[in-house]
């Protein structure tokens, strides 16, 4: 791994996206052979099940992504939890559309045009994107004998902690989970349910630990001035900041809330992609970029630059996910001031090796592209 | 060129810049050696006489750089016109600095960390930083073994053709330039020198050539309702935009000639760096990027991402410059809208073999880096 195949200089003719079409290929490239993709369902089996009574789910529905071109396979991933509207099946028929594309590729090195026209070939399908933008990234990597975050230029041992997410339930499993977290040097806990459960929760953990605390409200609090008091109450107990307090529908009032919180407000269901991120810069201190919704590391790495020439703050999130999409993040996260890359501990099944977490911190490894390697099939 | 050498696939510990303080060393590393950084005074001398009458020079002063580490040397430029503050010393003297800080630099690979400490060194400066900036960037480009186009993603034809400058001078002249300039698919005409100076420069041009005219003005119109009658007039004459029509310090005026331009205006010393790019969307349509005065391709590639997101045109920009700094700028160019890299045609002492002008395209090739590569000493 790491190593260029001899002979393999990194050069080439061009990025021309060749189409096939009724008349055969238009404009033929003698000298290489197709990229290929390839995708597969998996299904990411969680080690506790998720999310709130009404809709609690033990598993993530994902798809494996692969890319294939001049004897090195890169790797992707789409993982699709249900409410965001992806499946398997939405995403198999994405990917067929762009292996299509990529059939007819020259070279996979193109991203500025590769990216945006895969992009093009549907709307939304932001994780089933993702994947092919990850893959082809894992690919360009390996080509390139080296991992991106050094091809970006970062500096790997600035890589953040990494919150861990606590999610709703008794008072005496949140205080198990908070001692088995003792690991992490942040928690993160989704409120937004009420104003006695959400005390409850704080307290609960308070109980158990003094970390820093950072809270997803998910867009729970309708009320202006209640979310104001809940985060003046969260003031006073350790926390760092605050997802998505109010409705993504609801900017002016967030902006109102902006203008009066004593904690940064980052937005995550109100900036989905570089489109959002400027108008995100009114009502919020910072973005939450999550390579699911923002179709891949090119676009979160344009969303960092133009938050930081904004004056945000940018997190990173994550879905729950295996160690590729978690690594691919993690490349770009000494980028970030906070990290929320908890994704692949929450499952059982794996199948990555990769980015780690080694006590509390992302931790990169110098391996190519996005830093991973298959499992060897059990 | 272009194969990494055996052995040295691309990894490393990090990228920690060591300062070696007056206790020696303070964190030293025994594995690699120490990045080396040296400078050089190279005067470019013109083909032609440029500027106008009160300003006439027949060179500009410049500063070549070599970063050497690991075997591998990345070179770099400044290119000093007088007017900017910068100079041959100036250029040592930062250098000097700058070789002490990359002295202590345990890997030239961490970009992100390394072009923000150069840049603290000292304010201005831009030009000696970009020339640093610039041999970080070959370096890595050739440790990779791939041009920055490829790096960064893009297509090499998608190179824009380049404009060429023709100076305020005698009709008969300005028409034998146009003469010369025939492989030219875009003229470049410098304006602002008085209404009947301004039309007699066009109305020369025009009985040469039809090709599209850019525009100039240097902040020479300090009349806004003049300034729109100028750009009215040239509107009708195949003017693609006009250059910084009126000083930086009337933003106001600038933005009111905005609402009612016919031609796109490009900011070129309203727009200097990163900082300056989101002010600028008030009063222009686009802005000018030349590496002499935004320190360098790190935070040109963020100018361009930052300018994109606010809707802005882009165009790249140049001084009298060898191929070493014309080739940086050439591997950028597949983003841009407009291209103004004519630099090293207009010197007689180039240095480099790098990025072409074919047929007045900018035409990129596949060395690794900048893609330059320096002429053996007559």
């Amino acid at each position: 791994m790491g190593r260029r195949p001899r002979g393999a200089a990194v050069r080439g003719g061009g990025c021309a996206v060749v189409f096939r079409g009724g008349g055969g290929v238009i404009r033929a490239n003698v000298f290489l052979p197709a990229v290929i993709l390839r995708s597969a369902p998996y299904t990411l089996e969680l080690k506790h099940a998720f999310g709130i009574a009404s809709n609690t789910r033990t598993s993530t529905p994902a798809t494996l992504v692969e890319v294939e071109h001049d004897g090195i396979v890169g790797h992707g991933e789409a993982a699709m939890p249900p409410y965001l509207g992806e499946s398997q099946a939405t995403a198999a028929a994405f990917h067929a559309q762009a292996a299509a594309l990529l059939a007819g590729a020259r070279d996979p090195f193109c991203l500025e045009e590769l990216v945006p026209a895969i992009d093009a070939l549907a709307p939304g399908n932001a994780a089933a994107k993702a994947a092919v933008d990850l893959a082809l990234h894992d690919w360009i990597g390996k080509k390139l004998g080296a991992p991106w975050h050094r091809i970006w230029g970062l500096d790997a041992r600035k890589a953040p902690v990494t919150s861990y997410t606590i999610g709703l339930d008794t008072p005496e499993i949140v205080r198990e989970k908070t001692r088995e977290a003792a690991i992490y040097k942040i928690i993160k806990v989704k409120l937004g349910r009420g104003r006695d459960i959400d005390r409850m929760m704080i307290d609960t953990i308070r109980e158990v630990t003094d970390v820093p605390i950072t809270v997803d409200a998910n867009q729970g609090w309708t009320d202006r001035a209640e979310a104001l008091a809940m985060i003046e109450w969260l003031a006073g107990r350790n926390v760092d900041f605050i997802e998505q307090p109010m409705p993504k529908g609801q900017a002016a009032d967030t902006a109102w809330l902006k203008a009066r919180s004593p904690l940064p407000l980052v937005a995550d269901e109100s900036c989905q992609r570089l489109a959002d991120v400027a108008r995100c810069a009114e009502a919020f201190h910072g973005i939450n970029i999550k390579l699911m919704k923002c179709t891949g590391l090119r676009e979160a790495q344009k969303m960092i630059v133009l938050a930081r020439a904004l004056g945000l703050k940018v997190m990173l999130g994550c879905m729950t996910e295996t160690s590729c999409a978690i690594s691919a993040a993690a490349q770009l996260s000494p980028l970030v001031d906070w990290a929320d890359l908890d994704g692949a501990v929450l499952i059982r099944n794996d199948c990555f090796d990769g980015a780690t977490i080694v006590d509390g911190k992302i931790t990169l490894n110098e391996r190519p592209g996005l830093g991973v390697t298959k499992k060897a099939a059990a």
